[in-house]
C-alpha cells in the first residue's frame, strides 16, 4: 500500500477532475506567438484562475510522449511506468468492449494470404469499414467456442477489428500471430512466459486464426486474419479501495471510460461529446459520487488536425459551459490535460501540461489567466501527473497527517 | 532496457550537445551582482535564447557536487548514481589511456620507504614531474609481465602516475596497496569481493609494488610506489545500442573523450582547446554522426582559478565561434554545463546548471538572454541531468509514443 493510500480518509468533500484531452500546446507563430489556451476568450476560466493554484504536469517522465492510456492512468494516480495496459486491452477498451477479469484481448487485422500460406498484404488491400463489418459478422457467426473459450469480435475501421477471448485459465503473455512483414507465413502464437495459461491462450489464438482462414476461404482480398498485442485485462486496485473515493467517469469516447473502469470508476456516457452534456451528467450523478472525472475530447482532435482555431473553439465552448459545473460547488476543481497535443505537431507530445487546482485552501496565485506560460510561475509548480491525486485529496481534506 | 531505450527510433535528425565545463556560477558582488554568463557580451547566444526553451539541470541530486565523470555521465543519460566509474579508471581516461574491456587501472604514487618498510612520505617529497617521468620510464623498462598480465605505466604530475593492468581474468574489486597515512608499512592489496579475478589482480598488484621497490632501490626519495583506486573499465551499453545514435565526442582534454568512450562515442581531438577548433571538427565529422558532444574546458578552468574575467572571455569566445556551429543547422542544439564551477568558490559546486534547447518544436520562451537567472523562468523547467537525453531525443523526433 502506498503512503497516499495509507493516509486516505473518508470525507464528504467532492473532487472534480476536468480533463481537456491534449490541452497543452506550443506558441504559434501564425497567431502572435500565443497558444490556443492563451488565444481563447475564457472569462469563466479567467475568474477561476485568480482563485486557483497553477502549475504544470509531466505525464510520464521528461521527454516521454504518452498515449491516451498512460496519460490518463497518470492523472488517476497510477504510475504509467508500472501500471501497464496491453495494446489489445486498450484497443478493446477503445472499442467500448467491457472487459472482465481474465479476458485476453488482441488487435486483429484482415490480411491476404496466397495459396502457399504466405501473407501478401497485411491489410487486405485496406478494405472498407463496411466490408470489415460484414466479414466480422460472418466470422462471429461461424465461431464456436475453442476449448471452452468464447471468441468475441468487434469490427473497427478499415481492415482492423478487435478479438476478445473469454473463458477460464487464459493468460496474456503470448506472442503475435503476425509476421509483421509481407512475404512470410503467419507465425504460430506462442507463450512468452512459462505457464499453462499462456500456452493455452496461444493454442486458442492459433485455432482462431486457422478457423478464420477456413471461414474466409472464398473471400478476396480478405482471406485471413492476424492477431497482435495480446494482453490480459490488468488487475489494478480501484479508487474506492485506494483512495476511499466513489468515482465516476463521464466521457463520450469509450477509450476513456475503459481506462477509468480499470481504476474501478463507475462510467457514464453523456448525450453528446461537448462539455455541456458531460456537465449535465455530473449534475445528475453528483449525490452518489465523491470524485468526478469529466473528459472532453475535442481539444485533442483539433490538435491532431493541426487546427488552431478549432482548438480555441473547443476551449471557448468548455468555458461557456463551465458555470453549470461551478453551480455544483465542487470542493476541489482541477482542470488539466492528459498530455499536450500541439497544433504545429499534429500529434501528442512530451511538453508539460498546464494544470489548475481551485479549493478553499489552495495557494491562490491571483494570476489573471490559465495557460501554459502563466502556469510556469504558478505556486503548484511542476509535478508528475501520478502525484496529482495526492494534491487533490489533500485539498479536499481527505489525507491524514503523515507521522506524528 | 529503460523506457527511453525501448522507444528510441532511427532518424536522420542531428543533435549537438555543447558543454561549457563548469558553466554555472553565482552572482558576483565585484561585478554588479552578475554571473559570468550574465556579464558576457553574447549576441549569438542571445539570438538563440529567444528561439529556445530554457531551464536548469541538477547533475546528480540536490546538494551533490559532481566530479567530471558523474557530471558528464549524467548529461549523456547514464544515471551517475548507478553508473560508477572507479578512480583508477577515471585517472587513466584523464591520462589519455585507451582502456579495453577487462583492463584494471590504478592511481599510483611514488613514495619514500625506510629500511624497515615503513612509508615515511606518501608523496616522495613531491618530486617534480620531470623526475616522475624518468622514474616511470625506468619502471616500465624493467617491468616484465606478471602472471601473464602486462603492466602499463604513464607519468602524471609531480609524484603521480597511472598503472593499467591488461591481461586475462582480472577484476577491479581490490583494496589499495596504500597505508593512507605515513608511519605504516604498505598493506598488501586484497580482494574486496570474493572471486578468482579479484584475488588474481590483488596478487599482480602486490607483485608490481614489490618489483617496483626492487627497481627503485637506489633512488631517493622515490624508492617505492603505492597503488589505489583500483577499478575495472565499466561495461556500459553504448549510444548506438541505447539510443540509436552514432555519437561523436569532440574534446581537447583526454578525460572527456575517455568518459565519452565509455558511452561508445567515437572520439576526436580538435587542433586546439578553443570552441572554434572543436566546431571545425564537428563540421568535418557531421555527415557520419547523429549526435555530437562538443566539450569546452576553459569555463571550468577560469572558475577553478577564481577568475571572473577569464570566465567571461571564454564564454565570449564561444559566442563568437558559434556561427560556425549554427551553419551546420543541427535539428536540436543544447548548450549547458556538466556542473557549476562558481568563481567565488574556485571549485565545482552543486548549484543547478543553466540549459538551453533549441529545436523546431521547442516551447520557445522568447527570453532575451541565456543565463542562470533567465533559466529559472524557462519552460523546460528543472530537470535531472540524466533526463536530458530523453528531452533531446524527443525534440529530434527520435522517441516513439509510450503506450497507445
Amino acid at each position: 500500500m502506498s503512503v497516499i493510500e495509507s493516509l486516505a480518509l473518508e470525507h464528504t468533500t467532492k473532487i472534480v477532475l476536468l480533463v481537456l484531452d491534449g490541452l497543452g500546446d506550443l506558441p504559434n507563430a501564425d497567431h502572435g506567438g500565443r497558444t490556443p489556451l492563451e488565444a481563447a476568450k475564457t472569462p469563466n476560466l479567467d475568474a477561476i484562475a485568480r482563485e486557483s493554484t497553477l502549475g504544470r504536469l509531466t505525464p510520464v517522465s521528461p521527454g516521454i510522449t504518452p498515449g491516451s492510456g498512460p496519460g490518463h492512468l497518470g492523472l488517476f494516480g497510477y504510475d504509467p511506468l508500472t501500471h501497464l495496459v496491453g495494446r489489445g486491452v486498450l484497443e478493446a477498451l477503445g472499442a467500448g468492449i467491457e472487459l472482465e477479469h481474465g479476458d485476453v484481448a488482441a488487435r486483429a487485422n484482415f490480411c491476404t494470404i496466397d495459396a502457399s500460406g504466405i501473407v501478401t498484404d497485411r491489410r487486405a488491400g485496406r478494405i472498407s469499414s463496411e466490408v470489415c463489418a460484414r466479414l466480422v459478422g460472418m466470422l462471429q457467426n461461424e465461431m464456436r467456442p475453442i476449448e471452452g473459450v468464447d471468441v468475441m469480435l468487434q469490427a473497427g475501421k478499415g481492415h482492423r477489428f478487435v478479438a476478445v477471448l473469454r473463458g477460464p485459465g487464459l493468460g496474456g503473455a503470448v506472442s503475435d500471430a503476425d509476421p509483421h512483414h509481407e512475404g512470410k507465413p503467419i507465425p504460430p502464437a506462442h507463450a512468452l512466459e512459462a505457464g499453462a495459461t499462456n500456452e493455452r491462450t496461444a493454442g486458442v489464438v492459433n485455432a482462431f486464426v486457422a478457423r478464420a482462414a477456413q471461414v474466409l476461404e472464398r473471400e478476396h482480398p480478405a482471406n485471413g486474419v492476424l492477431a497482435r498485442g495480446l494482453s490480459e485485462r490488468p488487475r489494478f486496485s480501484g479508487y474506492r479501495e485506494r483512495f476511499k473515493l466513489r468515482a465516476a467517469a463521464i466521457a463520450a469516447y469509450p477509450m476513456y471510460r475503459g481506462v477509468a473502469s480499470l481504476a474501478g470508476m463507475d462510467v457514464f456516457v453523456p448525450a453528446g461529446d461537448g462539455a455541456a452534456e458531460a456537465f449535465a451528467v455530473a449534475a445528475r450523478e453528483w449525490a452518489g459520487h465523491d470524485y468526478l472525472f469529466v473528459h472532453v475530447k475535442g481539444t485533442d482532435m483539433a490538435g491532431e488536425d493541426g487546427d488552431f482555431t478549432a482548438k480555441v473553439r473547443v476551449i471557448e465552448a468548455v468555458d461557456q459551459a463551465l458555470p453549470r459545473l461551478l453551480e455544483l460547488e465542487p470542493d476541489v476543481l482541477c482542470i488539466t490535460g492528459d498530455h499536450s497535443t500541439p497544433v504545429p505537431m499534429r500529434g501528442h507530445s512530451w511538453h508539460p501540461v498546464p494544470v489548475l487546482v481551485r479549493a478553499a485552501v489552495c495557494f491562490a496565485d491571483t494570476l489573471p489567466r490559465f495557460h501554459e506560460k502563466a502556469c510556469r510561475s504558478g505556486s503548484l509548480g511542476d509535478l508528475a501527473s501520478k502525484d496529482l491525486i495526492a494534491v487533490l485529496l489533500a485539498h479536499a481534506g481527505r489525507l491524514d497527517k503523515y507521522g506524528a
